[in-house]
């Protein structure tokens, strides 16, 4: 636990327990850990990871991150509720599941309205007062750091605030180092809830935080209002996710905090990440980022021609309110110009291929990656392609370790309800003509396997290979006419992993591309030559 | 006009001219006009419709705006600049086109920040001031309304306030009815726009209106700021169309006011609307409209936790901020394994299927759901293929209207670089065999063919079935070994929508599943009975 900014603030990320309630957003474990990963290295302090003993997923979670992540910066948080009505909170299985998470912090939910409290929760008000009281208690005796999420707090304020703030009191009084505000329902104005925590503060005296949603399309100015009033915590989830319409936006959010009030909330450094980290999670959920997000969209930072562009090349700061750069996005002229030539070099130098002085060169790739990208394909997202890429420009031809004659694929179903999978690849390699065909549980697998029985006898490192995932995504076209299919593959080889994109009429053709690459890539990796 | 909330308050709309900014509108004067047709009857008094004589579309839109519109509420405007710098108001040609555009309010553009006026007007601040007295004087003599835009106010009161409240001032005294203060680079937050409309308020005692871009994802709280502050003139477009990250978004703006505010903005009855002309003008933009949109996205009143829906079923307001019946959207349950019972039971009256009190079979579909969950299915997101599941557990047995036999698919990469797609399929319909084979740009897209050739004969209705939307997902399998397959595909009928889910151990086998679960409800949708 290092460069971590001090306990007065907190970035406390929900992406994992809230933003999962997002309608089509349905995350398997690998998931979860993969997005964990990225917020950790984002540099958010707390990482709510569900809850465990709700679903075996979430309790699988926890077991998972504990053994895997070695967090640099984040602590992890489990999710679960108050005791139960007229139970002991030390015999309650869900309050010992919390315990049994292995988590450092532990976020209980408590009803702070009274009409839910007596319809949901179905027990009395002083008993809720009770359940909150003992679970903080029992879980701070166990040796851990407890906030208290208070659901629907602004609602229930406005039908009974003084039990409300009762509410707080107790959970602040039993230990819980923070008392959330949750705008559950997401109905609130900024005037409200500037006012609500400036009241609740100072009649509590409680460390409080905010936990927004964005019903009204307020979410982010409802966090920064909260902060105004006096919260040093706030819950957010990446690029917004969350039920309905969605939950405050961990990006704009800690943008403002950082750019706009000049407090720091993030290791140094950190939001120069944000616009890779925002598209990153994305692909991970399956959801197009998107282009017109605050800060991170490809269209941030986008200016028409015209007015603006001539006024933009006298000084761009009269018409960007902050330096791209600052949150890892670029200025984009339109129409053209989606990687520009700094990050060309800059990528360049990271892959440790020198573009020198060429300017001619990194022109040349620049056009190629526009062209290319413009057809579907997607960089960003698949390293592996993009250094391929490079490399042919660079040495003028492509590394290639075989070439495909053609290939075929049938999938056929059976009347008995089985399925066979069967392919046959025609390639060259070394010289070698090689026909290889192979079965698998699809014809992309079926593919890959023909491939690898074709060359593994003269590429033996192909074995150590393994196609790890696999995303489809349907592209409209640009004439909205005809469709096209982008293809990510990531293959690893124990060492380490990579990307590698395809794009075409269709799924296989697409599939066939990506794996090409992958091998090629894979071959490269591996320090095989080309040309032996 | 008739009905028209009074003058004290404008909802001004500016879609057509700021809104067509954004990356990837492209809007024709047909597009226009309709646009124009669905803002004046959602309500709104004032519709920007371009700068005129600055081209020839927004000249045209114009001509025929004012010939084929009656306006029953909004008054239309033209956009355009003040005067050039040294040539009188008169003389000035695009002024006179403004004139000439028969609009009766014109909205005027100036430079309020003084860094703006030297270096991109390159002209002195006191010629910039005249230039605003005259612009305005001189269209006021010729009988027009006229509103002045502040450009980059906020940014410009920073760096120079006297100087930009002078603007203000000129303005006023010259004649303009509103002067609004623009957050051009859309860089500030709702404290700071607070701040300055109260101030220059009461230092100018002109009337002040709001313009807002979303670049810190605050563009509707910052509108709504500045109504705290005093301001009685509102400039949004629809869904927040806008340059780079977008403009203040006119719906959550107007629901804001009428719903939170209790302000009366628009028409009587007009809210009601909302959602159907958000997604009757994002049709017209060709944009896919946005899901989570606040208030009018179709999930913004969509519910998936089980302790959600089950409190809801008790009382909907509980978790609902506003009655989505008044802003035209409806409450919809997500089916998924977090659900309980209780959402299921609320999604079967959605579906108009009653599932009485048979605790035993809401138990049985519970059952089922999840167990489908687990392995891979997804029903949040693919209502139609729930709705057949709950039905064949209603009704005892699946509804088909055909029994397939076997299919196969062929991919065939040639050395030519081409592909050939085959796909044939046997199956059963009203007692006779089929056999069909068809030819596609991918093998989904053959069976498809396949399916629907050998069925059109037997079921006519397929017809008017298009596959409009297909995506495919690669989930890690239980013991992380073999994985599995998702797919979701849309099927449109000119009439609605559903989406289907498949998964397979391949992306063939599920798409096969999800085509057949969207044939089945299509037929099911169009009144086939299957056992005729």
């Amino acid at each position: 636990m290092k460069d971590l900014p001090d306990d007065s603030f907190h970035v406390f990320d929900t992406t994992l327990r809230d933003g999962a309630q997002r309608e089509g957003i349905n995350l398997t474990v690998a998931d979860k850990l993969t997005i964990a990963r990225h917020l950790d290295d984002f540099g958010v302090g707390f990482i709510e990871g569900g809850w465990p003993g709700a679903n075996p997923r979430d309790t699988e979670f926890f077991a998972r991150a504990r053994a895997e992540i070695d967090f640099k910066h984040a602590q992890l948080v489990a999710f679960g509720a108050t005791r139960k009505a007229g139970v002991r909170a030390e015999d309650d299985a869900q309050v010992r599941a919390l315990l049994e998470s292995g988590a450092p912090v532990i976020t209980l939910v408590a009803k702070s309205h009274d009409r839910h409290v007596e319809l949901a929760l179905r027990t009395t008000l002083e008993e809720n007062l009770a359940m909150v009281r003992d679970t903080v208690a029992h879980l701070r005796s166990q040796g851990r750091r407890v906030f208290l999420d208070c659901e629907h707090f602004f609602d229930g304020y406005r039908a009974n605030a003084p039990y409300a703030k009762q509410v707080v009191s107790a959970a602040h009084e039993a230990g819980a180092e923070v008392v959330i505000l949750c705008d559950t329902n997401g109905g609130m104005l900024p005037g409200q809830i500037d006012a609500v925590v400036r009241t609740v503060l100072a009649d509590t005296g409680a460390r409080l935080g905010i936990h927004a949603q964005d019903d009204t399309g307020c979410a982010v100015a409802n966090t920064l209002a909260a902060v105004d009033a006096g919260a040093t915590h706030v819950q957010c989830t990446a690029n917004g996710y969350g039920e309905r319409v969605g939950n405050a936006n961990l990006f704009p959010v800690v943008a403002a905090l950082e750019l706009k009030y000049g407090r720091r909330v993030l290791p140094e450094g950190a939001l120069e990440e944000m616009t890779r980290i925002s598209h990153a999670i994305a692909e991970v959920v399956n959801l197009t980022p998107s282009t017109h997000q605050p800060y991170v969209g490809v269209s941030a930072f986008a200016h028409k021609a015209g007015l603006h562009a001539s006024a933009i090349k006298i000084d761009p700061d009269l018409y960007q309110h902050t330096d791209p750069e600052r949150v890892g996005n670029t200025m984009r002229m339109l129409v053209s110009d989606m990687a520009g030539r700094a990050s060309i070099e800059l990528k360049g130098k990271e892959l440790g291929i020198d573009l020198g002085d060429d300017r001619a060169l990194v022109g040349r790739i620049v056009e190629r990656v526009k062209e290319r990208e413009l057809a579907g394909y997607t960089y960003e997202a698949a390293d592996a392609s993009f250094e391929l890429l490079l490399r042919q420009e660079v040495e003028g031809r492509p590394r290639r370790f075989f070439r495909v004659e053609s290939w075929r694929a049938i999938v056929e179903d059976r009347p008995d309800g089985t399925h066979a999978n069967e392919a046959t690849v025609k390639l060259w390699a070394k010289g070698e003509r090689i026909v290889a065909t192979a079965e698998g549980n699809g014809p992309v697998n079926a593919l890959d396997r023909a491939l690898r029985v074709g060359l593994e006898r003269i590429y033996p490192q192909l074995a150590t290979m393994e196609l790890v995932d696999y995303k489809v995504r349907i592209l409209e076209g640009k004439h909205g006419t005809e469709s096209t299919t982008r293809v990510l593959v990531s293959t690893a080889d124990g060492q380490g992993e990579w990307s590698t994109v395809g794009v075409g009429e269709n799924v296989i053709a697409a599939s066939w591309q990506a794996l090409d690459d992958a091998y090629a890539y894979g071959l490269l990796r591996a320090g095989v030559d080309p040309r032996e």
